[in-house]
């Protein structure tokens, strides 16, 4: 990718470029290196939605895959004890009481170069903001100039926005937490009914499950040029996508400041391709 | 539970009755303690979709989680080798090339109690079967009589069935492998056409993402003195459930013998509770 100092727009220019010419368009053989953060207290199915997807597709195309924590080795999914709520004088919830542990494969430190990077969101976001800790924001800053696409599932978008690479961007993020979630990013867009934002080469979904919906988006994206694989992969995995970036009843039911109130409550999936 | 030698329909009536008055009908406090099988190249969201769902009903519910492997360790979601086929000399197809490592907390011989049992799918059941490793069906055979219910997604009702526990009973699975599928198990009654189907105390999904749907249906019936925290979590997670057992779109994509071929490609889905 270009340095960033050299062409100012470039890393606009670029990226909007190759979606335009979709993004296999290359006729490199080298496998596309996918990355997704972890950090204590990640909420599971912003991850392993996707991963589902990206493991699937993967029978057919070459994908390299690292999972990227603090440090590597288990990562669980159980928020570390929160701050105690200056106003109650109570700590807050905490979250599911069971927890599972994934293995980070690497580091922030050492995580090789990545075509796409996906930040997962979970309440243990909150705690790395009571401890001021960056490491998530920091990673991201330090690696988005070359990056192909950055994706962002639920609250990651608060970690997206935190690194600065959302500036005059549009982005979306869950809706049960929106108020804290506009509370981050300097001179972001959040757009408070939508499924997934694209701007650029930054996407990013509401909460959990609309991070499936937005990874078999943006894979039809990424391999427009094979939407057959896109497709026979969904229907293996026997998942009938949300197709409109538009549809969102969750900021309906969460009462979403800003919410668009016709919106519809429903939308009528079928199996991808048909 | 009642020993099984006891009263010899008891194993059958006992959760028969307990679904009736619904199983939380009981006045004790005893936390839910549930366990998920996991084996070299089980199908990630087969369990990392109800795993999404048990966890977050965990923060309001008392429950207990036990990830349940041949041993304790790291368990990768890669298949081991396959078998050459005899008819091609060739190896068979293996799947996903990305892999990620869950740690199993538990092994089959030292996991807790269970109340509720749930065995994934995945191309890792192919190689056990290759290799005469009985280890998940000897678990699900030795634990079924203690269990108030079983559940599996996709090929996971293959060990159920090899299990013995689906003798004269009706079950599904994934599509896609259906003609493998129906191969096993003696006098099991194969549902082409389901997303998901309930026999007694077992509750069979379709495909991968169909283990969502089945244990959104399961949590409405286990908590159906508390649908509101039901369709809380799910409208916090943000799914819009499939919510009819019988649509099932892929068993027609997948051309499954015996599958409606009247039956409707699409389901219209919306928010719990709305």
């Amino acid at each position: 990718m270009v340095p960033k100092g050299f062409f100012p727009r470039a890393c606009t220019l670029l990226p909007l470029l190759m979606a335009t010419i979709g993004a296999q368009g290359t006729k490199t053989n080298a496998p596309t290196s996918i990355g997704i953060v972890v950090f204590p207290g990640y909420e599971p199915l912003d991850i392993w939605g996707p991963l589902e997807l990206f493991s699937s597709i993967s029978r057919t195309k070459d994908i390299e895959l690292s999972i990227i924590g603090h440090e590597i080795g288990l990562v669980t999914t159980k928020p570390p004890p929160r701050a105690v709520d200056p106003v109650t004088g109570l700590p807050p919830p905490t979250g599911a009481r069971v927890a599972t542990q994934i293995l980070a494969t690497h580091s922030f430190a050492n995580a090789p170069p990545l075509d796409i990077l996906l930040i997962p969101g979970g309440l243990g976001n909150r705690v790395l903001e009571e401890r001021n800790d960056t490491g998530v924001e920091d990673f991201i800053a330090a690696r988005y100039p070359q990056l192909k696409y950055l994706l962002s599932v639920c609250t990651g978008a608060v970690s997206i926005a935190n690194s600065g690479v959302l500036k005059g961007k549009k982005a979306t993020s869950n809706k049960a937490s929106w108020k804290w979630v506009v509370t981050h990013g300097k001179n972001v867009t959040w757009v408070p009914s939508a499924r997934w934002v694209v701007d650029g080469n930054i996407w990013t979904s509401s909460g959990v499950a609309a991070g499936m919906d937005m990874v078999y988006a943006f894979l039809s994206h990424y391999y427009s040029n094979d939407m057959a694989a896109v497709n026979e992969m969904i229907n293996l995995i026997e998942y009938a996508p949300h197709e409109d970036p538009h549809w969102d009843p969750f900021a309906i039911v969460h009462k979403v400041p800003g919410a668009d109130p016709n919106g519809s409550l429903v939308d009528c999936v079928k199996p991808g391709g048909y």
